[in-house]
């Protein structure tokens, strides 16, 4: 059996589960490489993907005998079937954060289970710490996007429109990536103070503030990086946040390392930022893995431990309604003491 | 109160719903124009979108006076609030289909309800049946669907791989369109017996079958085509599967119209396809619109009645496995006494 899923067999015993429903594709391909749409059955003894006749041979090809992963055709498996596979189970696990209410009473409908127990993210955990081939993927993807960026230094120009640059970065990751890992922001000018902002068909001007925040996909695994730079000049006063949103970047990437608290980091920004009169609106920053977003997240909502070679978003913003909003973000990997930047552009102001 | 809205209050009265709690982002959309992460809640008297940070500023630029929405900021929203929003509420309908089954327990908890009440896809339902302005954007994006196919034709050559052209699909579709709406299949060769293919390395021979099934979204409305096509030569096994599965689209073609069910469609097709030895292995078509997969779904599964105004694939495919696959899928609107095909491209054989 392949480790991963031995290791989800592990986790098994030590929950008291003698079987388990994975319903999310994400996790599903990471258990088992599998890309399509199906549900995996952990069940005493085997392990069964069920899927339909759209990607049976795909699900084939995918596979070796080393998985140790029966696949049927949903079509050919009877009421009586899905009665059996978990017939002498005590407790069932389910994805209680994937599966919809709906799901859940069709599961229980359908399998005839006893006790379905929700096993709070057990996968997406595991999920967090990359292996070194999570983590070559990922440089990857954040050492094209530091690419990216440098070419859009040369190719922005007065006159075009953010759509425009959204299309061009798109266009830059389809030839050397499996694409996007999201659509890219590109906001100009005011539109800038929307953290989420939609690329318009305003047009860059004169004394601009951009910021751009986007990622690409290598081998499903995600970069993210954001930038906000400046058109032929810039006022003192975006300076002034510019550098509060710079040393803010700079210290949390100082204290990111193993054993670090997630709310503890958010805390720093958050009060820094009260201090000189403005809000921390969003978290500071995220997991990045095979999800752009994806646990942990640095919040002051959540209060998890950095551990050892999670991925992870370092990314403060200010955001000032109707003027500008500036956000400078990396994607890093969490080390014994400390953390490695794996985007590497520019953090100092730039005036193109 | 915007006409979409007014007409889910009055759907909430007949259903016995004094409260609705909307957490579908697609159906927030189409029932507000706001594109967000949000909820939105119907109470009593008000209809209140709550959202956080980020989205706040977004969400004022998109709202007017007239949609008469109350917007709340999440970390303005007191658990007191919360309590009242459905106070006086003995029925309180919720998205059974997309809340999952962690998120329904939270919202128990958070509102304080009597009574949850699952509510059926009443959205979605509604969302079935176009307006003109929905109607005219699939038409657009069906219209450069087609153009995208004539390209291609010219554009494919032997040597070019799967991705390649899967690329170039993108970019055609990013310069005219909001971009695509699904990742496009290019599947050559044997990969064509696999109806849901990732477009490989493969490159384009002499001789080979190609199926490419292909996409894109104008204002947030998606396109669906498929065609199957040959390189310099087509062989007398796959006329014979191509002519008739031709044959089958040609009568589904024929037979979708307003009060025509879902299921006898697709037993017309299987029963045909059986009598010559083959199986239909995925559904006969789908309904198109802000998603790209949305109801009805024509497969032997459901049972709608079509209707007026209803846009659909119709899309029979034949899968040899290790050797071919064909399918040739149209976007369709369905009338009255028939149905207008949408995408528009040669169905006749076609070899490059």
């Amino acid at each position: 059996m392949n480790e991963k899923l031995q290791w989800l067999r592990n986790k098994m015993s030590s929950l008291d589960l003698q079987g388990l429903i994975i319903s999310n594709p994400i996790n599903i391909k990471y258990l088992t490489n599998i890309d399509a749409e199906g549900t995996l059955l952990l069940t005493r003894k085997e392990n069964i993907y069920i899927t339909d006749g759209r990607y049976i041979e795909h699900v084939h090809s995918t596979l070796t005998l080393f998985d140790e992963i029966i696949v049927y055709d949903l079509h050919d498996v009877s009421q009586d079937d899905n009665e059996n596979f978990f017939m002498f189970c005590e407790n069932v696990g389910f994805e209680e954060n994937y599966v919809t209410y709906a799901g859940y009473k069709e599961l229980v409908r359908k399998y005839k289970i006893n006790h379905l127990v929700e096993t709070e993210n057990i996968i997406e955990k595991q999920r967090m710490i990359k292996d070194e081939e999570e983590i070559s993927n990922i440089q990857k993807a954040c050492e094209i996007t530091d690419n990216c960026f440098s070419y859009l230094l040369s190719y922005i120009r007065p006159g075009m429109t953010e759509k425009q640059i959204a299309k061009e970065i798109e266009e830059y990751y389809n030839k050397r990536t499996d694409g996007i890992s999201f659509e890219p922001i590109v906001a100009s000018g005011e539109n800038s103070s929307m953290p989420h902002a939609v690329p318009t068909d305003r047009k860059i001007q004169q004394q601009d503030i951009i910021t751009i925040d986007m990622g690409c996909k290598v081998n499903g695994y995600c970069s993210d990086m954001t930038r906000t730079f400046f058109v032929g000049n810039i006022t003192e006063e975006m300076k002034k946040v510019y550098n509060l949103v710079l040393k803010n970047q700079l210290q949390t990437q100082e204290e990111i390392k193993d054993g670090m608290s997630t709310r503890l980091l958010t805390k720093m920004v958050e009060n820094d930022f009260k201090l000189h009169g403005y809000d921390l609106i969003h978290a500071l920053g995220h997991g990045v893995g095979m999800e752009i977003h994806e646990p942990p997240y640095i919040s002051n909502k959540s209060d998890t431990q950095l551990k050892e070679n999670m991925i992870v978003t370092n990314e403060p913003g200010i955001y000032i309604p109707g003027k500008f909003g500036i956000r400078i973000e990396d994607t890093v990997q969490v080390t014994k003491f400390g953390c490695i930047n794996l985007t590497k552009s520019e953090k100092n102001y730039i005036i193109i």
